[in-house]
């Protein structure tokens, strides 16, 4: 965390909506806890409600402090019901481990998940829906906006970015062996975790790849094998170094 | 797909609520398209409604036909809500890999999701819920229900498990390369893909497992390095099996 003096609070604070009740000893509310599931995903989903029927819509999101952004990936027709700003969760979750116990009950995962709750709404303002289109490209590979062919106006106009401060959040996390019931353990059955992590291929170049044109720094991070979270943090920290250089926010 | 005469159709309804609108070339609504994504997963996202707040919630489920189940994992206020039976979305996302393109507008992802809409319920009949908790475990890890220790009456009361037939569905994939402007292919900027995939660690033992015991056969599919989605096809595929062998549904 920051020790700027303006920093808001460490913590989100905890209501009926983000309290998290089953399990409760998972749940974090602190910044560093709920900024860390997120910033170590690239794909969220997001849920809305338009007239009464919930959506549960997959998409990339990215972070600026305490404001979340998306692209629009629903209809237009929802899209133009978010203009005035509407409630949504938008949550990411990272699956760790299957938790093979001896009993069915004491099945379980491990996982890192992050709920986030606010009010959504479309980007308008020129000046933040440009810094937006910068960030989506920055965040994920450092310095990249720069070398790439520069965005039209007509692409600015028909991209549709969303953002939505964090009102409120919780993070919970499973991270730990088979908890069996006490007289379980003798049962003559197989126990333990199935550990699974998303990694990094092997480049696929695109075929019409000028000769000599390698990947810039800013890629590094990138790497066959690695895991994906590890990359995406990294990436995450690189770009708030950079925009805090710039002057930042 | 099945030839049974009596058979849903291969294809869900297109409706105002599933159609898919933005790169609508990307969607698909037979069965066979989105089953491939749901049952490749066993991470899901449902959004559900209460009063008025849309949640996203992740939890595991998994796939009868075309019933839906899931661990109910919120509160359990909301549990009680969910009793008559409210509108819900489930859906289902694999990142693929990162699209780098020559210009902002044009990066992307490979993907695969599937959202399906149906009305979600608490499965109270007795039957239908032996039978889920039963299908939760055989489903991930073929025939395992049967070596566990037996499900106590008190902890199948302690389980919530959530049901929903999907009415309404729809898949989306993303799998190719670069599509940059045809003017923009001379830009010189590193451009292709960065593929990404979920996959399977080593096995980590309970601490306390006594001597001798190896894993069942039923775990065969969960090998260390191989892909998790590719797992989760073919232990679905042997639990469909044996459940038509046993009589089925």
């Amino acid at each position: 965390m920051t020790a700027d003096p303006i920093a808001p609070s460490d913590t989100f604070p905890v209501t009926v909506r983000n309290r998290v009740r089953r399990l409760h000893e998972r749940g974090h509310y602190d910044r560093e806890a709920v900024y860390a599931v997120l910033d170590a995903g690239m794909l969220c989903h997001v849920a809305y409600v338009f007239d009464g029927q919930p959506y549960c819509t997959p998409t990339m999101h990215w972070r600026e402090d305490d404001r979340l952004y998306w692209h629009g990936s629903s209809a237009s027709r929802m899209l133009r019901q978010l203009k005035p700003g509407v409630p949504a969760c938008l949550t990411v979750a990272h699956l760790d481990g299957l938790v093979l116990a001896r009993s069915g009950f004491n099945h379980s995962a491990n996982y890192r998940s992050a709920m986030c709750f606010g009010t959504a709404g479309i980007v308008d303002d020129p000046e933040e829906k440009a810094r937006a289109l910068h960030g989506v490209v920055n965040r994920f590979f450092p310095g990249r906006a720069a070398e790439l062919r520069a965005t039209t106006g007509q692409e600015s106009k028909a991209t549709t970015v969303i953002g939505m401060r964090i009102e409120e959040a919780s993070a919970k996390v499973r991270a730990k062996g088979v908890g069996d019931d006490e007289e379980d353990y003798g049962h003559p059955v197989w126990a333990g975790v199935i550990p699974v992590r998303t990694v990094i291929g092997a480049d696929e170049p695109c075929p019409r790849l000028k000769p000599g044109i390698d990947r810039s720094e800013g890629l590094a991070a990138y790497r066959e094998g690695r895991r994906l979270d590890e990359a995406l943090l990294e990436t995450q920290d690189l770009y708030a170094a950079a925009e805090a250089l710039a002057g930042g926010r």
